[in-house]
Formats: structure tokens, C-alpha cells, sequence
């Protein structure tokens, strides 16, 4: 067996979301936005298709970077394919993107667990089939009802929490917003979810990424006595030293690295360290699944969780494999959006929860995506 | 899908091999020993075989441990049912050996792997498909002609190259001989087998496993000046200080840990205190696939080598997913058994080596046991 093909499928549907000019998610008015769709085709014919982002799958990346290192190979050559092409991220100088190799390296897993027709969740070793997940905001805003006061995320808690979470994390205030970040506009937004929701859903914090360790520990003591249950990448992941000295000065959990580079051999420091006392990897952060694994059983090897970062049925996949980790982060949430809709190019959602708060793994073969093939055909886009 | 059944058939086969009062294995003359296979037998009638120590496969172990833990499950939850199984080790009192939860969890991957119509490492994700091979001897003997001499050891070596090794374990002299250990005599056999075989062969030793630390040192340094590429085990490996100290003092690297418990967390805190350079696992020490996997992922985030321990399809398979290791172990060895002859339980050679010294990994669907069941279903003994 050998991979004959890879092919890029970019294509537009409606949404409500758009990134800010710092990268945040925010509510916005329905416009065209764009996704790609890769595919793995191998010389029999059977495919392997994972979604990314349409810019990080331009025409020059498949052919500079993945053609010439896939075409030809097994397919089931993953760690060693993997390996080639996360070494020329070295001198690809950005142009081959995590997000990229994620997408690429979990088509190859689709590919198979659709020949193997299981999920790929039991492909790897199944530790459960259903995972608790928490509701994961978008960052602060300045819509009105939107996310724009302490009193809009309490209001969108209370709906979090009869939608059947039992967990909830903020993303609070960033810039570009003319007065963020604010440690204390987060705590208030903190204060009021926990008054909203009660003692018995548990909370979550994903703030400012740069404050400086003062400001962090201040958010970080306000948060505990609000029974926060962990507490996410307040300061820049480049100074260990700092989050060393923030998990030494604090009781609630340090998650982290998310977005430091160096993949598991960076959370390996940071767990003997001390950096952090729950570690993180999320298949985009990180080039895939395998990756992934590895960092999950890294964590385990020191008796550490590893929380995982997004959404996803990679994402939901690891949570499945895991004993090691409790949550899937589902989101991001805001009141204007129904994330439970089905987007258009999927015939079915892909990390449906029932109402007791937990996500059920698909059981379809392959990663999950029960794709709507004609919906992505008759809308495409040049990338 | 359901675990059905597990079922455990003993059978004898004729053997050249036994293992002495001391637990090493040694030529003998031609005997019936005594080996199993278990199997899990799924509602669909489908199966999972692998073999296993007979002694550790009791009735009484099947009925107290594996059945109630398994019978019912889903064969996709690996990761839960190990974790169970190794949970039932703590109040086992060594009934439960690591060795039976070895062969139970590779059923269940030979189980899936068949399923999937392939073989277990491209399930796992292949790094490649062969890999190369050191012949790994016996321990001396008293046999004339045998291993009981440094000359002896030379001589094998001599065959063990042309047979295409390209690379070489020397396992030495060890009670109840009543003259063993000796470290001069282990220095003896190093360098006879160098001299026969010159420069270019890769040349490692395990020794007596309880060597003082100036012996441990004295020895190490010996064979540093016999250019050999890696040192096992020469101490007890509870005292996990020793090997720190002997690390420091020794350029060879030292492989381990092997026989101490605490799978992963045990091999994290050798890693992070500096105890190995090298680290090392095998499917029968650790209990399986799995647990193997969390400590190649945990070697090679802190840029380690993993070494596997020991023959046979499992350990194949974790060499073909790593690129953190170098050789597969073929043997054990001794000049008066052919190795490469298929033992009659088999209708082919698990780990067939070409004549440039690698081992090919089977391409049939499973673990890469193609089994005589006919041979094994004739060959009854009760247990």
C-alpha cells in the first residue's frame, strides 16, 4: 500500500465567528468563512480525510512539504513520516505549521482506522467511550448580552450549566480591547459565575496570556478562594522560571505548556521542573495524535494529568485513550452561537453531549468526521 | 463487541533449553517443556492469541483475576482493562505476574489486529519494518564447547557474524557456577569476543547483576577500554543511587532499568536522576504493548534511547514503532541450538533475519504468531 495522492478541498460555509487582529474568537455577524479539507488517497483508492486551516494548506505547502516526503510511502508509516516532517519544520521557517502536520498526520490515522472500520479511539486502546466536557467561552467581548461584563458570563454560566455542563471555563478580556487585560475585571467575571453557577460546577480560568508574575499571582489567589479548580497560562510560556515560581506560590493547579514550542520534550522541563502541575497538549498545538500520545504518557510517567487543549475528534480521541486526564474542552461557546447546530459540511456533529454534560466518542470508523462530501464539493475556494 | 471467553491451553513441545536454579537459561539436553497460549474468544467468535509462561497461566489465575475483569468488556478498551489488571497486582501478591498480564494484553492486541486485518505494529504507527538484530547469548555454562570458556564465547561470535549479526550481547558466568561472577573472567570473554570479531561488531554486556560498585566500576571501565557500546544491570537495581554514581564515573552507557518494578514512573525517576543512559523495556517486564509505550514516549521526550528487552513478536513490534532504539534481542543463543528452526507450535519463525542481520516484522494480521493450533490441540498437558 502506498499514498498515490494528497488533495486540499478548501471550501466556504456560513459563520458567526471571526479572529480578531490578536488571534481571539469573538461572536460576529454571519459571513463566508473558510476551511479546507485534506485528503490522503492511496493507490487503491481508499482515502483519509482530516480538516485544517485553509491558510496553513495553501497549493506551495502540500507540494514543497508533504508531497514530496508522503507520496510513494506506506501509509501506515506514521511515527517515520511524522518524523521526516516535523524535522523540516526546522527549516521550513514557518511555512509548515503545526496546524498543518495535525491535519496531514490525523488524515493518515482516519485513513487507518477506516481501513481497520473502528474509531480510531479503539484503534489506539480504548480507556472510556464517553468523556465529561466543560464549557469553554470565548474571550471577553464588548457586545452587549454578549461577553462584555461580569454579569454577561454569569447569565451565560447559568445556560451553560442547564445545557448540562459541569464545568466551565472563562476566557476573559484581551486586547485589542481598549482596557484589557484587567485582573480585576477577570476576577469580577471569576466571582460572578461562581455565584451564578454554585459550589458544585468546576470552574476554570484561561486569562491574559502576558501578565507579569505579579498580576498572576494576585489573579491566582483571588481565583482560589473562589474554589477555581485550575488555572491556565497567565504569564508568557517562554519564562519557565516564572511559572516555577508561580506553581511554588500557589495552591490551584498550573495547566500548561499550550502554546511553548517543543512538544513533548518541552513538557518533559516543565513537569521535572515543577512548572506545572497538570500538563497540556491539544493535536493542533502539537502536529497530531501521535505526538500527543507521547505527551500523555510522559504525564503519566510523573503521575501528572494532561489536560487536552480544544475541541475536536482528534482532541476527543485522546480524552478516550486517557486515564490520565478528566475533561474535553468543548467550545469555544458564546450566548449568540448554538454550538450544538451541525455545521453544514458534516452530516452529523462531531462531540454531541447528552445532558448529563458528557460527549460521546462517534462510532463510526476512521477520527469521527461524519463528512457531507456533496455540501464541500459545491462550495469551493480558491486557497 | 464482548470478551466472551479466555481460554488457556498448555501444551508441550520437545526443548533444548531450561533454566537453572538461579533463573538462567542453559542448553540441556533434548526434554519436553511446557509453554501456553491464551486466547480471547469475542461474541463473535472471533479470537486473540498470544503465548505465555504456562506457570503463570494457572486455572486459578484465569478464574480469579483475568475472567472477572474481562468477561464482558469491550476488547477495544485496553487502556481501562490493563489498568484494571495492573490494579489487581497491588493486592495479588505475585500471583498475578507481569508476565501473564503481558500475554492477556497482547491477546487483545492480536485480537484488534486481526480484526483490522493487520499486522499490530502498522496499527500502532510503523517507524519502519525491519529492524537490525544483536545475538544475545545465553550465560556461561560448564558445557565443553558450550559458553564455558572466553574462547568458546569467541568462537560463537565468529558464527554469530557470519550469520549476519552486526552486533553482539554477551551474557556471562552467574551462580550456581561455583566460581561465578568473577569480573575478570567477564573482561576474559569481552575481549576474546572482540578480538574475533574486530573492530566494526557492536559489543554489550550483561553481567552478574549484583556486582559490588567497584566491581560494577572496574568492570565498565574494562570494557570502555574494549570499545563495547553498552553495560546492563551489573547491580542491584534497587539501589537506584548505585546506578547514578556508576553513570557519573562511566562513559559506556548504562542501560536500565530491566527487573525493578514501577514500569514508567520507575524508568521516569532513573531518566530525571541520571541513573541510565539509556533506557529499557520489554513486553513480559512491564506487562504488555501498552505500558511499553508509555516508556518509549517518555524516553524520547527527554532525548533517550529506549532499548527493548528480550525476542518474540511483542517486543518486534515496539522496535518497528520507535525511532528512539536501536536493536532488536534475538536469541538467547548457544552454539548447540539452532535458533533459526521453527519451533513446532509455529508454522513459521516470528523473527525470520536475513544475512545483513535484520529482522523482517511479519507481515500477517495480528501480534505475527502464525500458530500450528493442530500441533498445540495434539500436544495437550494439564496445568
Amino acid at each position: 500500500m502506498k499514498i498515490a495522492d494528497i488533495r486540499v478541498r478548501a471550501f466556504w460555509y456560513p459563520s458567526q465567528e471571526k479572529r480578531d487582529s490578536h488571534g481571539h474568537t469573538h461572536f460576529v455577524g454571519e459571513h463566508r468563512a473558510t476551511q479546507a479539507l485534506v485528503t490522503i488517497v492511496c493507490d487503491d483508492g481508499s482515502e483519509g480525510h482530516c480538516f485544517g486551516p485553509a491558510q496553513s494548506l495553501r497549493p506551495y505547502v502540500i507540494d514543497s512539504f508533504f508531497k514530496p516526503h508522503l507520496l510513494g510511502q506506506d501509509p501506515y508509516h506514521r511515527e517515520r513520516l511524522w518524523l521526516t516532517l516535523a524535522d523540516m519544520q526546522r527549516v521550513s521557517v514557518g511555512q509548515l505549521t503545526d496546524k498543518a502536520l495535525a491535519a496531514v498526520e490525523m488524515a493518515l490515522w482516519d485513513w487507518a482506522a477506516r481501513k481497520a472500520n473502528i474509531p480510531v479511539y479503539k484503534m489506539i486502546g480504548a480507556f472510556r467511550d464517553k468523556v465529561p466536557a466543560y464549557g469553554s467561552t470565548m474571550c471577553g467581548d464588548q457586545i452587549s448580552g454578549g461577553l462584555s461584563t461580569p454579569e454577561d458570563y454569569a447569565r451565560f454560566a447559568e445556560k451553560l450549566v442547564q445545557r448540562g455542563y459541569k464545568a466551565i471555563k472563562l476566557h476573559t478580556w484581551n486586547p485589542p480591547i481598549s482596557w484589557a487585560p484587567d485582573p480585576k475585571m477577570d476576577v469580577k467575571a471569576c466571582a460572578a459565575v461562581r455565584e451564578a453557577v454554585g459550589p458544585d460546577i468546576a470552574l476554570l480560568l484561561d486569562p491574559y496570556s502576558a501578565y507579569s508574575r505579579v498580576e498572576a499571582l494576585w489573579l491566582g489567589k483571588e481565583i482560589e478562594k473562589l474554589g477555581f479548580a485550575w488555572y491556565e497560562e497567565p504569564m508568557r510560556e517562554a519564562s519557565k522560571s516564572s511559572f516555577e515560581w508561580l506553581a511554588r506560590n500557589l495552591d490551584i493547579p498550573i495547566v500548561g505548556p499550550e502554546t511553548m514550542e517543543g512538544r513533548y520534550q518541552t513538557r518533559a522541563e516543565w513537569i521535572v521542573s515543577g512548572a506545572c502541575d497538570i500538563t497540556r497538549t491539544g493535536v493542533t498545538d502539537v502536529g497530531g495524535i501521535g505526538p500527543s500520545l507521547k505527551i500523555i504518557h510522559l504525564a503519566e510517567s510523573f503521575g501528572m494529568d494532561c489536560e487536552i487543549h480544544r475541541e475536536g475528534p482528534g482532541n476527543l480521541a485522546l480524552c478516550a485513550v486517557q486515564s490520565n486526564g478528566r475533561w474535553y474542552e468543548r467550545g469555544l461557546l458564546h450566548p449568540f452561537i448554538d454550538y450544538d447546530r451541525t455545521p453544514p459540511y458534516l452530516n452529523q456533529h462531531c462531540d454531541q453531549m447528552d445532558a448529563e454534560g458528557f460527549v460521546h466518542l462517534p462510532q463510526i470508523p476512521g477520527l469521527g468526521y461524519d463528512i457531507n462530501f456533496d455540501y464541500i464539493n459545491a462550495h469551493p475556494v480558491e486557497i
